[in-house]
Formats: C-alpha cells, sequence, structure tokens
C-alpha cells in the first residue's frame, strides 16, 4: 500500500495517534486491507499526513500490541491474518429496558423493613472516620476467608451471652446475607443431599435450592414447628427451620419440640439443622428464648443470624457457626472463596460492637419495636375487633386474621386500593396445593412510626367494611 | 411436687427469676423433673425462697414460653412431655484450633497485593462521612438485587470510555468479588455446560467450578490465548478468559484469535465467552487494549469486572456485563438474590467515580505501577543478566525466567530461606501432567515500594547464587 489518506482532526480531543489507529483498525476489521499489506512506511505517512513520525509510531506500535498489524524487522508494517471478519455494524444491542416497577403504596407492612428513626448514625460516622486508617495495612488485603477475626470473636462474644450459642471465632464465617450463606452450606453438604423446608417458609429458601439444583421437601408445620412423622416420611437429610420465631407463622418452637428435632438429627451421620434466627433479637416479655444451637452436644446444629433486622438489610452482613464436621469440610474444599464483606465494614461493625453500641442499639429497638407492636395490636383491637392475632410475641411482624369473611385476595386487593400493602401468608408457601384454607396475613411493623401504624389500620378498616 | 430448693444468690448480677428458671429448667432437661409433674404454687414457692410472687411468675411464664412447663388453668403448672432426654453433659466440643500460619516472608512479590501507599484516604474519608446520611432512607433497605442504579451507571460510563464495552446499567450486576459473580453465572447457565478454563490459569477457578460439580476442561494456551483445536476438541461451551493480560502469563491475545474465538462462540446458541479484564486498567505503553466485549455483536460475551486491583481487594466489589438472553435467564431464576455488596459501600463508590476521584487515581496508579514495573525489570538486568523476562506490557505482575537452571521448587524453596515469596507458575495448571518444562516464576510488584522491589531482587541474586 503505497499511502493512507486520513482525515486528522488536529482540534479533536482525540489524540492523533488514535486517530490514525482508528482508521486503520477500522479498515482492517472490514476487510479493506488484507492479509500481508505493507503499510506505509513511518516516514512517509507522517509526510502525507503532515504529522510526526512519532505520531505515527504510537498508532503502529498500538496496532501491533492488539495484533492488527506485525512489525517485520527491516522491512516495515504488515496487515495480520484475521480469520473471518466479524460483523461489525453499528447494529445497537436489543434495547434493554429498565424495570421501574416502583410501588405506589402509603403504607407497606413491610417484613423486610427495619425502623427508619433510630439508627445511630452520630456513633456510626465517628466510627467510620476512625476506621479508615492510613496504618491500617490489612485496608489493602483480601483478609481471612471466614473474615476479620476480631469481628468473629465479637459475634461470638455477643452470641454466647445473648443466645446461648456455644461457639469460639474459628467455627464463625462472616457473609453478605442469608442466601449466600446458605449457597456455602449447600456446596458443603453432599449434592445427594435432601433439605427439608419449612411449609409455610421463607419464600427465597426453594429459590435457593432450585437455582443450585438441589432436592428439597417441603415439611409441613403445626403450631410447634415441623411436623416429626411428615419430617420423617420426607426422606430430608437437612432440614432448615427457625424455632425462635417461625417465619413466617411467629410461633416459637417448644422445647420438647427441640428435642424431637435434635433427637431426628441424631440418629443418621448425614443429618443436620439448621437454625436460622433470623429476628432472635426482639422477644417482648421474659427472656428471650435460648437458641436450639446452645441444647446441641453432637455438632449437629449450624447456627445462622444477620444484622438485617438488628441494623439494617443494607449492611448485607450474615455469618454462620459450623460444627466441627463440616467445618473441615468448608476448610478442605470451600475457603477460596474470599470472605465477600468489605474489610472496612466487617473493622466498623466489630467495633460497634465491641464498645457497647449494638447491645445499647438492640435495647433501645426491643423497647421501640414493643411499642409499635402495642401500638398494631390496639389498632387492631380497636378498629377491627373480630381479628384474631398471632406471633406476636417475638420478632418483627404479626399474623393477622381478620375474620370478616373475606379472602385473602381480597383483603390484599382491597388494602392495595387504600395504598396499604399487606401480604397474604399463603404466599409463603412452597407448593401451591397445601396453602390452607385459614385467610391469614402477614403484617411486618419495623418500618412505620406509631402514627403510621394506626393511620395505616384505619385504612385497612375502611378497604375492608 | 412439693416444694423446691435452690440456692438464691441475692448479690449475683443475674435476675433471681432467671435463677429460679435456670434450677427448674435444668431439672427438667435432667430428667429429675417427670412429665405431668405439679409444681409448687407461685406463693408457696416465693414464701419458701423469699422472694416475691412476681420473681417466680416471671420464671414460670419463661419456662412457659419455652415449652417446660405448661399451665393449666385454675390448677398450676406442670411439667411438659420431653421426648428422650438430651445428654447435656458439659461434655466440650472438640477443640478447634485456630490456623495461625502467619508467613514470615520479608518481601513478599504477591499478585494480589495493591499499592499501599497511594490511596486518596483524605478523599475517601470525606466521601464516607457525607454518605451517611440521616435522610436516606435507602440506607434502611437491601436495595436492587443488581446492586444500586447510580453506581451501575457510573461503572457503565467508565467501562464504555475506557475498555470500549458496549453497556447500559440495566445490564450490570454488581457483586463482591469476581467469585461470587462467576458463581452467579455458574447458576445462569444449563447444568450440563461445560466450561473451558485457560491453562494455566487462575488457581480458585477450577475449586469454583469443582465445588459446583461443574464440568470444567482445562485448556491449553499458545502466546496468543487458548488453542482454538485444543478448545473445539474439548466440547467446552463457555470458556473464560483474561485477553487483555492473560494469568498467570502476561500474554496480550491479539485481534486475530480474539476474531477466531468470536466466531467459536456464533457457532452454536450454547456457547458463550466470559471474559474477565481483571487488570485491564494497568497498560505501560499505548491505549489499554479494548475489551473483547466491544468486538461482540451477538451477545456472546459476559465481560466482568472488579475494583481489587484498581482500588483494594479488601473492598470486595465486582461486576458482570450480561448479554441480553442470559440477563433475561438471570431475572427469570435468580435475581432473588440480594445484591451482596453493603449499601453504603455502592454509594461511597458511585460517589468517587463519578466525582472523577477514580480516573484520577487510576491515572495516578498507572504512574505508579510504571515504575515499580521498571523497577523491578531494571533491577532484575543488573543483578540476573540471564534471565528472561515477558509479560511486562501490562497488569501488576511479570513472568521471570532467571535461566541459571535451578528449577522451579528450587528457586522458589531458595527465596523463602532468604525470606522472599515467589510463585511458581506451574501452581496455576490445573491438571499436574499438562505442567511445562519451562522454569518460569511469576512476580507480582504492586504492593512492594521501589526500595523494597530493588532489595528483594538483591536477596533472590543471593538466594539463588
Amino acid at each position: 500500500m503505497n499511502i493512507i489518506t486520513i482525515m486528522l482532526d488536529k482540534k479533536s480531543s482525540t489524540p492523533l495517534f488514535e486517530q490514525i489507529y482508528s482508521h486503520i483498525k477500522f479498515e482492517i476489521l472490514n476487510g479493506n486491507y488484507i492479509f500481508n499489506t505493507k503499510l506505509p512506511s513511518k516516514r512517509k505517512l507522517a509526510d502525507h499526513l503532515k504529522c510526526s513520525q512519532n505520531t505515527v509510531q504510537a498508532a503502529y506500535n498500538q496496532l501491533v500490541s492488539e495484533g492488527y498489524l506485525v512489525s517485520k524487522q527491516r522491512s516495515g508494517y504488515y496487515v495480520c491474518k484475521l480469520d473471518g471478519i466479524l460483523n461489525i455494524s453499528n447494529k445497537k444491542n436489543t434495547k434493554i429496558n429498565s424495570n421501574s416497577d416502583k410501588s405506589k403504596y402509603k403504607y407497606h407492612f413491610s417484613y423486610h423493613g427495619v425502623d427508619l428513626e433510630n439508627f445511630p448514625f452520630i456513633t456510626w460516622r465517628r466510627i467510620n472516620r476512625d476506621s479508615i486508617n492510613e496504618f491500617d495495612q490489612d485496608f489493602f488485603k483480601a483478609g481471612h476467608p471466614q473474615g476479620l477475626y476480631e469481628l468473629r470473636e465479637s459475634i461470638c462474644h455477643y452470641l454466647r451471652s445473648s443466645r446461648s450459642v456455644k461457639c469460639i471465632p474459628e467455627q464463625i464465617i462472616i457473609s453478605s446475607g442469608t442466601e449466600l450463606i446458605l449457597q456455602l452450606l449447600i456446596q458443603a453438604f453432599n449434592e445427594s443431599s435432601v433439605f427439608g423446608l419449612e411449609n409455610p417458609g421463607y419464600e427465597r429458601l426453594s429459590l435457593l435450592f432450585k437455582s443450585n439444583n438441589r432436592q428439597y421437601k417441603a415439611i409441613p408445620l403445626d403450631k410447634d414447628g415441623m411436623i416429626l412423622s411428615s419430617l420423617e416420611r420426607s426422606a430430608a437429610d437437612i432440614i432448615s427451620i427457625t424455632p425462635s420465631h417461625q417465619f413466617p407463622t411467629g410461633n416459637i418452637m417448644p422445647i420438647n419440640r427441640r428435642i424431637q428435632l435434635l433427637n431426628w438429627a441424631n440418629q443418621s451421620p448425614n443429618r443436620y439443622i439448621i437454625e436460622d434466627d433470623y429476628d432472635s433479637e426482639f422477644k417482648y416479655s421474659g427472656k428471650p428464648i435460648p437458641s436450639l444451637q446452645g441444647l446441641d452436644n453432637y455438632g449437629k446444629v449450624i447456627y445462622i443470624g444477620s444484622f438485617s433486622k438488628s441494623l439494617s438489610p443494607s449492611m448485607r452482613i450474615s455469618y454462620a457457626v459450623l460444627p466441627q464436621e463440616l467445618l473441615n469440610e468448608y476448610k478442605e474444599n470451600l475457603n477460596f472463596y474470599i470472605c465477600p464483606v468489605p474489610y472496612l465494614e466487617q473493622k466498623i461493625l466489630h467495633t460497634f460492637i465491641s464498645e457497647g453500641y449494638f447491645e445499647r442499639h438492640l435495647n433501645k429497638m426491643r423497647n421501640i419495636y414493643k411499642k409499635k407492636r402495642e401500638a398494631l395490636v390496639l389498632a387492631i383491637k380497636e378498629l377491627l375487633p373480630n381479628a384474631d392475632i398471632s406471633g406476636e410475641n417475638a420478632g418483627l411482624h404479626i399474623i393477622l386474621n381478620p375474620n370478616n369473611g373475606l379472602t385473602e385476595t381480597e383483603l390484599v386487593l382491597r388494602a392495595k386500593l387504600k395504598g396499604v400493602k399487606v401480604n397474604a401468608l399463603s404466599q409463603y408457601y412452597i407448593n401451591k396445593d397445601t396453602r390452607p384454607s385459614e385467610t391469614q396475613l402477614l403484617l411486618g411493623f419495623a418500618s412505620l412510626s406509631e402514627k403510621e401504624i394506626y393511620k395505616a389500620v384505619n385504612l385497612l378498616y375502611d378497604a375492608w367494611l
């Protein structure tokens, strides 16, 4: 090739060498400069384009490093062989629509929410500031796969004193949210394991097992928890339960069912119990119910918890306490996963717990949630006197049966028309055919103020008239 | 039962009701109070223990709520039936040893590390402070499963301008680290998919596929990347590659191999290419090599990246750009996973990028790493004149062959005795039998200063004499 004519725009913010590079690249990709074509020498092209030889050199170098040209010693630059020319039409990617399904509810009885007004922002900001430290070289490292040791110590201390969990920091694995902790457990267990899930239960669980191609069975519940005979029949090896405050029914598992389940687990080396203590921090009368894990002497219970209810779901910090055998399995096969929680976040949380702020925050929130719960129960008793309430002794949601002859669907729909979101209990059943005939709604109260709770129940009264 | 004698310690910090509760609970669990035993009335027990009836009432209430006692109306409190008594011996859990395998290296040519001295702490601290905002209600929500929209916009803008990636924010999924992004992709692809991995390659990859029970094949490389004929023979559907700076060899994939691989992918609807652009921010001469994804017009390339090299591995922020078809799959089956990155971290990073600090930081670091790389190359040329260096045009590591007759094992061991950690290339081979006879070491230089680099190479000189 004798010469290349390129319209260089010397006023453009794109450097000249890049304009030359782009032009030649485009021509090669379009098949206009074929294999083994010799390009003009640097001097010749520079003269022709009225630019410096260095500019042409930079363009040629870039084309060489990307493999468009090859430089042959004492000969010059040649076009490389490209196998099949790509279609580089400007065909746009199919338009991908953003999903802007913003809800238009005035009040949402969400069970994911937390209180919006009493977070200790000043303390949090101070600990944040103090945690970002020029001399802290851990800031530049991925850290221990199980998470920051100090944070594991703080969590351990909290779990031992507040939840009667038997543990040491070496048993704790920190992760981002309950799903990722469960994801890790799924991988730690044998592929042929069958998981038994509470039915009704947390709706993401079955999705999680399904998307991991793991077998799971829905185990029906009575008021005490999983029905043992159904569990035995199900052939499940590993069950996931919420004994402190069953999700969604709100029931607390009594000691006898706990013992039955522990005995069930002890009958086979493959059997395990995953205890999800998701909102155990909040119990409104008496002492908190001790964890199931604390009763277990045979390494059969995996305790999991998170800070989503006690601090905020946006923090994405969860943890598991693994029994020895699973810990070995984890260390052997799974500790290549880097702990997904940012170092800074772990450091801040550690300080927050170890300096006593977490306990203070919990005590404060327990009172605040207690009042919200009372406001909700009172408003229901006043405005919906026929309604039944259950599951109200703990946690951040209650179960309501309005007893007014309307179906769940009608209740949810009518509430929606008044701008109030309530959740039908039937949606937490894994199989549609196991849904009960009872009419029950789940009402989370954490993110509403006492005033809002009253107004929202008032709207429900209007809606269900 | 007539009466219960408990030694109450009125000076203890444990409340009296709790001492009574614990005593009764212990006796029931040990089988000393059997099923249907009637407990003393509140008045009787309170008289006997010299405490108030309220104290006994509180203890009894707690035992009822945990299911140890049942209250029968107008009759009193009775011990519940417990199925099989648990062994509640004080047998300790098997001692779990902490692993304190702290390395004793003076200098570590780590390829995970980043520079320790030039992070913009002042800016980071200010953005942190400003991001923690009492009026920001998103702080209390789990957020969008794909991550904060504003951060996805910032990443998109960066990828389009700096990496020639074609994308819109709706295609981006934010996660915690490359493993978790890959974990999501593994679940998005058909279970029967066969993954093709670069051999040698990033050592965590094969562990990841293995622990997910997915089939994978090791595909050998030549200097341009995966060998096409081997890829064809392997029956792999989805390949994971590092075209900008192959890990670990450091080679840059030329345009022709890129086109060949894109054409390979276009031959079947099941074929995809995962482009891991892990340290593409750092190229030391010419322009950065544009991404492979930018060449793809058929939705065959999944682009993944992270901030582990450009900011810090402790931040755990990674992302994927999904083509339309996989995005649909993700939305249908996988968006129940909550984005694992804390909201605050996402918000801070968004501000850092959108206010131009990220680009400034990259430009600064590119110069700093360029100097470190030069220092390393110079030191090697001075002290180890026979050595060959490759892969030095980009990224944060180089490949060294000392050409001194020593084996990789000897080189690593002798360096260790001098307090220097270097990595044998053979450890990045998936199957042991595919390891080459060549002697090659991987030397990451990011976390060492120029002075340390010189001292470390000096020690290598001593070590390999």
